[in-house]
């Protein structure tokens, strides 16, 4: 967990027998999304840590673009972009099923899934962006939190304990975990930029959510803290983004 | 086939038993891909088609922003996005298979459909923009013929009739082949903007793979020459799309 980030020069590790090799990096919400699918379907991995700053020379060769998060199969294929990860960890390893068995609600979660990118976009430019206008700010906070509202709304209107049901996570409490996780970050940065009170008024059932995914088995293995993301987006929107941060605390 | 595209005003026909309603247009490639998979899953479908820039009020409360293609399932849900849609047709429907029954096989595929969004934008701008700057026109081709080679490239390695196999298409073979229906009308608008020997000797096993295709029942139950698609794409050039031209012809 607390190992380097691999940059250029350094050498490639053969592939585990019996394990599914992850290139990851610690602090990247997709490649979070392909390391608890992989925890929560119990796969065995072995997680090589990528510097997105100064990449190993061999990972532009096995995937276009040197892609994180991507997935080495023994016989040499790679997979990546984190949906498509997910979803091969579903197909590909036992029990739990984390889609639906039902197509209509699989479907209706994967909808779900893919609105989730407009949040996604106004929180990244809030937690990481190193020049955000402070005049913008309350508007992409507004953003955010408003489709974390619609979330919340459709979770209470589930009335279950997760999206995918009271049993456990699905996919769909997975693929949007990540962002749920580093959400503390923006009321630490921006403190007076929005009425806080009232969107935890607005965001009731999805925090209770966000205290019982915390007790996830798959969410604990890589929870990190509010105070350690906000420490490592302090140094991304400094221009000096730490992969490493963790094995220095 | 050959029905009017409904409008404001229209009334919503109830849903019919035993049949799976889809709402589309009928020159949209999005809307053909659900088509296709209906099709080729061998699902009774009752298609309505929409005008798009005059839509029926009712589907604006069926579908966020009315979008086409969506599903209508009996029980009132509404599953919307082509991808979505065209594997909620293979989970919920029994033989053929579309995907690949190998995780990785599939998941690459599903890689290649992500994938061919560069080509298809590149197409919507030569086939349908009013205003394309002439200059820019043999980059656009260049750009959507490049992807095109690529796919044609990884057909010739797979050494098969069909990505998916040599039995029959697959999900990636339905999910690009809109795109290819079309892609004949770029040299009846261009002539002379590339070198089209060149560029079909850059994508003879594709050339191959279209002829095959035409001949997939799916297909050639939605499939129009490219002398009508090149008469549609005209009507949308000059601001004045179509959608009932197929009733007039």
């Amino acid at each position: 967990m607390s190992a380097l980030h691999l940059t250029t020069g350094a050498p490639c590790a053969p592939l585990q027998d019996g394990k599914v090799r992850i290139y990851a990096m610690r602090f990247c919400p997709y490649s979070q999304r392909a390391l608890l699918t992989s925890a929560a379907k119990n796969v065995e991995t072995d997680v090589v840590w990528i510097n997105l700053k100064d990449k190993p020379e061999w990972l532009l060769e096995k995937s276009p673009g040197g892609k994180v998060p991507s997935v080495e199969i023994a016989d040499g294929r790679v997979v990546y972009e984190s949906l498509i990860i997910a979803d091969y960890f579903d197909d590909a390893f036992a029990e739990p099923n984390l889609h639906s068995k039902d197509p209509v609600s699989k479907a209706v979660d994967r909808i779900l899934v893919e609105g989730w990118g407009k949040a996604g976009s106004s929180f990244y430019q809030l937690a990481f962006g190193g020049s955000v206008d402070p005049e913008k700010i309350p508007e992409l906070i507004k953003e955010f939190e408003g489709v974390v509202s619609t979330y919340s709304k459709e979770l209470e209107k589930r009335g279950t304990k997760f999206f995918s049901g009271d049993e456990r996570p699905g996919m769909l409490d997975y693929m949007i975990w990540p962002w749920f996780e580093r959400r503390p970050v923006i009321p630490i940065f921006f403190p007076d930029a929005a009425n806080w009170d009232e969107i935890r008024q607005n965001s009731a059932a999805i925090d209770q959510w966000y205290n019982r995914m915390k007790e996830d088995s798959a969410v604990a293995k890589y929870f990190l803290t509010p105070e350690i993301h906000h420490k490592y987006c302090i140094t991304v929107k400094e221009g000096n983004s730490d992969f490493d941060m963790l094995t220095k605390l």
